[in-house]
Parts: C-alpha cells; structure tokens; sequence
C-alpha cells in the first residue's frame, strides 16, 4: 500500500517565545520535525507533505534539508487540525493510497507503533493512535466498543463517565487519503473555538457505515512539546532512554546522567564513556575506544582502541584510526589520523591528513587559514612533529620526518629530512635583574605620578 | 514609613566546620549574607545594621562590599535571637520607623514577601513571617486567632493541640524599632538555653495590648543554612528555579540540570545555553546568543548573535560585541572585541581590544604582563592575526594588517602592512634520521649501563 | 584468629556484554574486585585466595596488583558457588584459622561488618551476612530462630510464610576453613540447576550440631553488579555517599551531583570543589585549597591555599605547594610546582620542577620528549618564563632568569640572565593589502576554473 505523510508544523508556539519555528527547536540535535520525518520514514512513504504556516520558508527548508522531495502546504490561517491536514490535499490530488497524519511538535512517535497502525488499516478504515494515560488529564478521549473506536470525546464534552476512560487521543491517524480527504469535508467548525477538529472525522466515519479502530503505545512516544521546558523534557526522555540502551549493549558510563547522545550516535561494545561528554550528530565510536571525560564529539569516527580526551574536541571530518590518541585540549577537524598516531596536547589539527604512528608535539597547529581560504596539511608516517610547530598550509612533511620545536614551516619537508626554522638562543648576563629593576622603577614613577 | 533592616549574622555556623563566618558562605555566586540584604533593599532601608560575631571583621567587610552604609553592631556572646537583636539598639536610637529582623543565612526571604510584610505593618504592630510547612517537624508554631497571631510556640513547649499546627515561625519580624526595643528588653531568659527569644515579644505585645499578625510566605523562602549539606540544598533549589525562569523566558537549555546561574545573570530570549555551561556573577547574554558546551562566563557581557564556546572562558571585563566568535580553549579577560571578530582556538587575549570583523589566529597570546605591570594590546579593523602570534604589550596592530605566524610582535604594525619575525627553514636532508639512531643508541647504552 | 579471604570471581557476567571480565569492570577508578580485596583487608588475613574463571589470567593480575602475595584458584567450570569456594581448599590445605568468603562483584561490604562477622565467629560456627531487603524479590530468605540461622531458603523452594521473611541472604559466609571445606563436601546438586549452592552448608551445620547465626548490614553494602546499568548504579551509590561525607567534613560542594570523586580521594576541610570536577585515583587534596571548575585530577597533590583550573589537568605526580596557581587549558604531570609559582594559561608542563614564586607565561611548553626519550626541565625560583617559550629538555633556567616570549630554549639559562631566542621584527609597509588582494584573486580564478 502506498503511503503519504501529513505532517502538521504550522503552528506558531507562542509559549516556546522564540522567533524560531516551534517545530525547528532541536530535540537530540536535530529539528523535531526531523523526529516525526524519520519515524514516517518507516512507512516508506511516497510522498510527504509537510504543512507549514508560521515561519514557512524556514520550516521547507528544514523539511527539504531531512528530502529533498518533501513538499510545503501553507496553511496561512490556522483553523484547527482538520483545516490544516485539508491543505494537503492538493498535494494529494493525483495521489493514491494511505493517509497518515503526524505532527512536527511530537518526536517519539516510534517507527514500530507507525508499522502497526498500517497492520490495523489492512482491517480499518480509519486508525487512530493512543495511548493509555497515566494521568488523562485534558487529553481526548478514545471511546471503545471492543476493537472498535465509536468516537473521540474532546475533554470538556465529556461525561463523566466518559472522562473515566484512561485511553486517550494522540492526534496521530491514518486512513486512505481519499477517504480522509472526503470526512475533512464533513468536520464542521460548530465550536466554540470555531476551529475544524480532525478528531471529528472518527465520528463521521462510523456514521457513513466506515470502521474506524485505535491502536495503543507507550505515553512516552506522544510526548509534545509546547515550551522550552517540554523541550528539555522532550531531550531528558531522549537522553535516559538512549543512555540506557547504550549500557544495555555494552557500554560502560560511569556517569549516565552527564553524557548528551544525539539522534544518531553509534557507540560500540565495550567503549568506555567518561564523565560529561557531549554527541553532536554524526558520530560513530568502535568497540574498545575510550572517550575521556569533558571531550566533545560531532561528525566524527573514532576506531577500534583509540582514546579521545579529556577536554578532546573533534568537529566535522575528524576521522581517527585505530589506536590514535587525541589528548587535551586539542581540536580535529576535517582531518585523518591514521593509526598509532597521536596529538596529546594544545593543538589544532584542521584540513590535515596524518600519517601512521607520527607524533604532533604540544602546542602544534595547521595554518589551514591565510584569510581566504583553506589548506590542506599532509604529514607522513613516523614524523616527529615537535613542540609548537606552526604547519603553514598548503605543506607536506614527508615520512619519518622531523620538525624543530618552535619552527614555522612553511616549505615542504622531505622525508627523513630535519626542518628548523629558529633563532638561536642568546643568554645576556644579569639582564633579567637589570629588567625587571628597571620595570620596578618605571612603574613606582608612575604610580607616584599618578598620586600626585 | 522609614525602614532599618537588622540582620543577624553572628552565628559560628558549627556545622559548617569552617573557619569561614557561616553568613560568608556563597550561594549562587555571593555570600548568603548579600542574599540578605538584597532582599531587604526592596523596602528601601535608610539604614542596615548587621549583627556580627563570629569572624565580624570578615563579615563587616562583605557587608560594606555590599553597602558601604551598612553598620556593624557586635554580638561578642550570643545569648539568643532577642539578644542579638538588642546589639542594634544604639545604631537605632535617633531612628524613627520600623525596623525589621532578618538572617543573614537565610538567603531567600524574597522582596515581595517583605513588601507584603511592610503592607501589614500598617494594621499591625507586630508582623511575624510564617510558612505552612509541609512537616512541621520541631518548628515554633504560630498561634492564630483569625488574622491576630497569639503567641509563638517553640516546639517543645507545645501542647499537642499546638503541635498540630502546620503554620510555622520563620524568625522574621517587623515592628516599630522602638517598639521592638522595648518589647525586647521585656524578654527574659528564664529558659532551658538561658537564651532571650525574640520569639517571646509575640506573647508580651499582645499582653501590652499591642496587635500583632502573620503573613505567609513559601516554605521555600524560609530555607535556612546550617551545614554545607544545606548549602548544597540552597543552591540546588535556586539553580533549579533559575533555570525554570529561564525556560519560561524562552531561554533554550537542552540539559538545564548542568547549567549553573549567578544572582544576577541575564539571558536574553532565543538564546541557547548548552550542556555544562558556568556563570559567575555579573553575566549579560544578549538574544540570540549561542552558549556552548564547557563554558565559564564571568563578568561579561555577550551580544546578539554571538557564539561562545565550547571550552570558552570570559572573565571580567571581557565584551563580545553582536556576531563574534570565541571558540575552544580560548580565555577572554578585560578585552573587547568588537562586531564580527573572531578567536576561534587555544588564545589567550588580556587587556586588548579587537576591531571588527579581524581574525584572530590559533594559539594567539596577548602577552600583556612584564612580570611587573600589564599593558594594553590594540589591533584595528580587518586585522589578520597569524597563527601563534605573541603580542608584546603595550603594542598597537594598525587596520588590515597581518602578521606572520610564529611572529613575536614588539613593535607597532601600520595600517594594511605585514609584520613577521621568522627565522628561515632549512631543511636538513637526512637529519631526523641519523638524530633518532643516535638518540637510540643513546638510550640503548644508558639502559644497558643502568642494568649493568 | 588467623583469617583467610576466599573471593569469588570466576563469572561471566554474560549480561555485561564484555570481553573484560566482570570483577575488572570498575568503580570509583578501581575493579571492583579491588573493592572486595580493600573491604576484606580490614580482617588483617593471612591469606587471599581469588577464585577465578573466565579471564584467569587478567583476574590474575589484576589480583596482584592490588596484593602481589594473593593466590589465584582457577574454577575451571562453574558449578556453584560451594563448587567455586572448593577450589580454594588446595590453597588452604596447611591453614588453620577462618576463612570468610566475599564476591568480587559485590564492592560495597564494609570492613565494619566484616569486623562484626568475625565477633559473632566467636559465639558461633556458621556466621552469614544479612540485610533487611526493602523489596526481598527473589532473594534466598534467612530462617532464624532467635539469633541462630535454621536455614537458608532459596526463593523458588521458599513456603509462603518463608516467603514472607524480609531478612535476606547476602550470600558472604564465614566458618573456621576446615569446617567450611567439610561442610561444602556434604552438598549435593541434586537441584534443578545442577549446582553446588553454598548456602546449603547452613542446613547441614545445624543437621551435624553445628551452631550457625546471620548479623545484618546496610542492603546498600550488598549491591552486587551484573550488568552496565548496576554498574552505574553502584557508582551512583559510591558518589553519592562520598559527596555527603565530604559536606559532612567541611568541603563546599557548590553542585554535589557534578563532582566525581575516586575511591581513595582525600580533601580536606574549608577546601571548595566547584562544579564539573573529576578526581582519579590517588588525589589528596589540602584544607583550603580550591579546585575550580572543569578540573581534572589524577595521582596528584594540592597543598594549602592552592587554585586549580577552571579546565585544569593534573595528572600523575603533579605535587603543588602551597599558594600555586594553576590556571585554565593547562597540563601538568609529573612536575612539581613550588609554592606561590604560576602556570596560569595554555601550557604543558611534564616531567619538570618549577622553583618557588616563578611565573610561566601562556603558551609554555616544557618539550620533555625527543621521540624516544622523556627529560627533565628545571626551573629556579623567581624565574618569568615568557609567553609561548617552548623549553626543550633536559633544561634548565637558574633563579632570576627571564626567557623571551616565542623563544626555544634549547641551552641552560644562568641565574639572572635573560634569555632570547627570536627573530627580529619586520614591517612591510603595505604588503598585507597586497597579499591579501593576490590571494583573492588567486581564489577568484581558482572558482572560475572549477566552475568552467
């Protein structure tokens, strides 16, 4: 069955107060509306509408940034869920098969539950999620005959009767597109916020003789977010729960609650992750590496036994070998370190490739930068890169070279080769006392100036 | 109505084992003592007299860091609350108007619950400060008839009709400072502590004919501090409703728990503080600021647009105007940078200012200190600062120019020219090989030598 | 009484998911099984025997680096805990004494109830360790008769009555070792598991007249490790704990949740640690002294009056005296620091002695390693090291001495002298200009190329 995502991310969220798009706030390093992109994505989905109102461009440009083939309904007025899902229809004019309706503001909606939604449409016409609240709150209500969902009861038109039910509403439904399409129509905006409610179509489905059933998951997975402080729940839920899967798979966290996964963090068996690291996107650890306490990580691959901090920071690009060492207070980007090598102290490794088993002395930096644009730093295998070497990019120090400490190296360096570029030392006699007498004075003048 | 604030600070704090007065020790980035008295400042006291004891030098001197007004009454033996309240009598005695008791480690009384205080006063003669307390525990109680207060109750002297009130004593008090005088010379200390209790005015002003009554505060307000356990719980609860407001202001903090606020820091709108970020006292964030990971901020202020971090550190004086960049291991103190400049890596930049839009390179050091004074580093607009360049100060690097990496800088650089101060490389063919055989064969024949 | 520890460690740990073996995992920087080893150290035994399985070898070593004189019983297969405490019998064929077996998974056992198992060995034949379990799931129940223990009754095999019994086993068991060893020689594993439980020997003591008994600990001391998630847990608990007794001492722990202390780390009194602070192993810590944020400790000594970080390192053998200052991005390892000297910015400061009152300027690097050997740089008191010098070992700087900023040190410095080994400065008067224009047509040229 083909299937199309409607995924709702018009809304302003004036209690986020932000002039970012609600559903552009991040949630484990990506927008949320990545989140709900990426659970649709189990669907297979044809095609993905993305219905966008306040902060449209910058919603489709996040959108097209997840795929490039999703397409932008604007709904300019926000008139309630019904009105918003009906601005896709277009979209879906020449399109047919499934339906399914999500929501960019609520992230957790998983890949499985969405699987067994389309299971339950193979039996129903219409398929609503929900779930069972452990506090039902203002949540609607989903009211069961057996398998079936006769209708769902906003909270404030609920009996009392109805009100007990702990069974409720998520917002997320699926149908045939057409079909959806067809009780939209239908959805009258009698209310007293005059607004179309999506929630309506249930009802007017069982009315026109259709089937219509619900399906229940986790709480957890409906979470939405409507503030900065949901947002920080959203990303709590996300963290423990990641964080106790990756103990679940071997991982050793001597402190869960201070390591920040993203979305896409891979981390091997039996690596150990220390104290207060934080995963920006992209970042695969292998089995047997040790990331230290206080390293940042984004876009990067660490191997087999290499061993990252403390105080490690590797950007976009950095990619280390097996067994390398990246020590403290060093910064990678944009560069291969090849096996066994290491760069153990304050150093910045940018736009470089370093050989096998080649050792960069503390305080070495790629001059990657000459105002313009960027160079490339290549480094051989088994050089020794000494102390607060300055590497003016573009430049190449060849295999088993070795560089002065101190030396700005600005012309390729042969291999086996010594480079040096350093003034020789001179020691004047007496010189410091003289000086700093000297400094004394001045300065006790001046303060004596100054008073007077 | 002219206001004085007593606040008792005389307490050795036993718990705290500290030789530090207990009143000194910090709670969001200032001694407890100055939460008091900026509490108190909100009626606008003509005069403040602090009750020191134990330590008084040390807390007279934070008091006066705090007021320089601020007046010192000493308590060498402490003999109770009432006692110690008595200390203040003489810097009183040409008063008029209310004077109101607080403590000076008890941090939180907030300002609108003082205001409610002086709004009561003028009904009452005697208005106590009250909590509901959600367990009692062995708190004095307040006896209530409608809104007049009876009588305080310590624990235990309490019947158990009287033990079954939840409406409990903070200490704080305010009544007419004559009136408080002499209700207090009433008190006896005829008690198993052979204390005086301030406490006892209650019973001897409504005796007298007098009038007194409660108000009510939070329970939170009226935390107490007695041992660094305590200390540790104050901090707690004001990081967490610190970080709440945050939040609610529309602050973005993807790990609230690891961010850490002073008193008095600011932080605009759409900003986004990232995980594990310090602020000292006297922070200002501007909107759309960009905290990240592993900062520590004191003393600064950031603009709009800004990206700080991570591993930035700002200390005083460090002003970072709309669209910088600081980036890791770099440390800012007493400099301004101005719009669109960058110091991206491993810098330290002291006692300088920065035009717009230069680029600072990697490892750049203003060498600010002679061993003697510090002296101020100028670079122009649309500067290019190589990599690893040292700037001796005082010096003064003219717009557009640039200099060389590795250049040690002394002298003054015009406008659009470029400095360097390079010895040249020589390569020296072979030499990093014959150097490691020999260094080789050194530690071989040493090991052996050692072994032999 | 001559005592004998028999600590298991034999097990898997399938749940794990590691190809370390589960007593080596660690807590609070050491195995766990050192844990068992400390806690047990408090019976003064005569002899350690580890009874170990998968990974015998590193148990092994791991075994003897903690104690060199402990004996490894190798179990080849598990049959039991009686089957595992058997193998220890060679080991303890020519001792005469106690023999108390513990579990290297389980590192919380204090020596405190260790002592008091070795009291109630006097009264009785049999002692076993219990505790009162808030929820006794599935644990084995202690059925006592006053102060004798009948029986230990697995739960599968428990009554409901028994099954109502809250007094749990905790599986450490202490009895003179020949009558430990005849005992386990009497169970059979005729059970469903086909395992020789230990816990058997309880029923067959009191069958044979035997007298045994069961003191109770804190359930806390019984936490026993089986997967990543208790290991955490158990490090969770250690912090915990230590984080109180520290405020319990006198340490001001601004952010207690974010300090993580080893199992060895000492601080002493009126010593603030700030947040984000990481103690490995070995750290003592004097009254007074102030660890600031960020800050990394390991192996290492800080004297009265010193201040660390923030985004300090110290690593193994950093001994600072009183009054040091060691300040933001800087390593030190195996060096020491004389009182009131500095080494406040971007430095590295390895295998070196820094004399008493000397300032090292930013950017300093103490280039210890030629590629095969590490050496030694000395500094003398009052020495200014100026920005950026890199001091290439073996070196040395006399008292008095000032080193130029950007200079390599490579010759011994004499007292007083200033060194220098610098470039001289050249202005280029318009050539910044040039170049940069050169370079953006280069890159205009270079684009269109690309684009053509």
């Amino acid at each position: 069955m083909a299937t199309a995502l409607i995924i709702l991310a018009a809304g302003k969220g004036t209690r986020m107060k932000s002039d970012l798009p609600k559903v552009l706030h991040k949630v484990a390093g990506v927008p949320m509306l990545h989140h709900a992109m990426r659970g649709g994505a189990a669907l297979s989905p044809e095609r993905t509408i993305v219905v966008a109102g306040h902060g449209a461009d910058q919603v489709e440009k996040a959108a097209k940034d997840y795929d490039a083939d999703a397409l932008i309904a604007l709904q300019e007025e926000q008139n309630g869920t019904g009105h918003a899902v009906s601005m896709a229809k277009p979209a879906l004019d020449d399109f047919s098969g499934d339906a399914i309706v999500l929501y960019g503001d609520t992230p957790f909606i998983s890949p499985e539950t969405l699987e067994r939604m389309a299971e339950a449409r193979k039996t129903h016409d219409v398929v609503v999620l929900g779930f069972e609240a452990a506090d039902p709150a203002r949540y609607g209500r989903l009211v069961m005959s057996g398998d079936r969902l006769d209708q769902i009861v906003e909270f404030k038109d609920a009996s009392d009767e109805e009100r007990a039910i702990t069974f409720c509403n998520s917002g997320v439904i699926c149908a045939d597109a057409a079909t959806l399409f067809d009780l939209i129509e239908q959805v009258s905006n009698d209310n007293a916020s005059g607004e179309y409610y999506l929630t309506d179509i249930v009802g007017i489905a069982n009315a026109k003789g259709l089937s219509a059933t619900a399906i229940a998951c986790d709480e957890a997975e409906t979470l939405g977010i409507n503030s900065r402080t949901d947002l920080a729940a959203a990303e709590a839920a996300f963290q423990a729960r990641t964080r106790a899967e990756a103990m679940e798979n071997g991982v050793t966290l001597p402190a869960p609650e201070t390591v920040h996964f993203a979305f896409d963090t891979a981390i091997g068996r039996d690596t150990i992750i220390e104290q207060n690291v934080v995963f920006g996107p992209g970042v695969t650890v292998e089995t047997g590496a040790h990331i230290r306490a206080f390293s940042h990580l984004e876009g990067c691959h660490v191997s087999r036994g290499a061993v990252v901090g403390p105080y490690a920071r590797l950007r976009p690009g950095a990619e280390l070998a097996e067994d390398t060492r990246i020590g403290n207070f060093v910064e990678v980007k944009n560069a291969t370190i090849d096996e066994g090598a290491k760069v153990n102290h304050l150093s910045y490794i940018g736009d470089a490739h370093i050989g096998q088993r080649s050792n960069i002395g503390a305080g070495t930096i790629t001059c990657n930068y000459d105002g313009v644009s960027k160079h490339h730093t290549e480094i051989g295998e088994n050089v020794f890169i000494g102390s607060n070497t300055m590497l003016v990019a573009p430049v190449t120090v060849g295999n088993g070279a070795l560089t002065g400490s101190g030396s700005v190296i600005t012309k390729d360096v042969p291999a086996d080769a010594l480079a040096i570029a350093r003034a020789t030392q001179v020691n004047k006699p007496g010189m410091a006392r003289k000086l700093f007498d000297l400094l004394r004075k001045k300065k006790a003048q001046k303060t004596k100036t100054e008073a007077g």
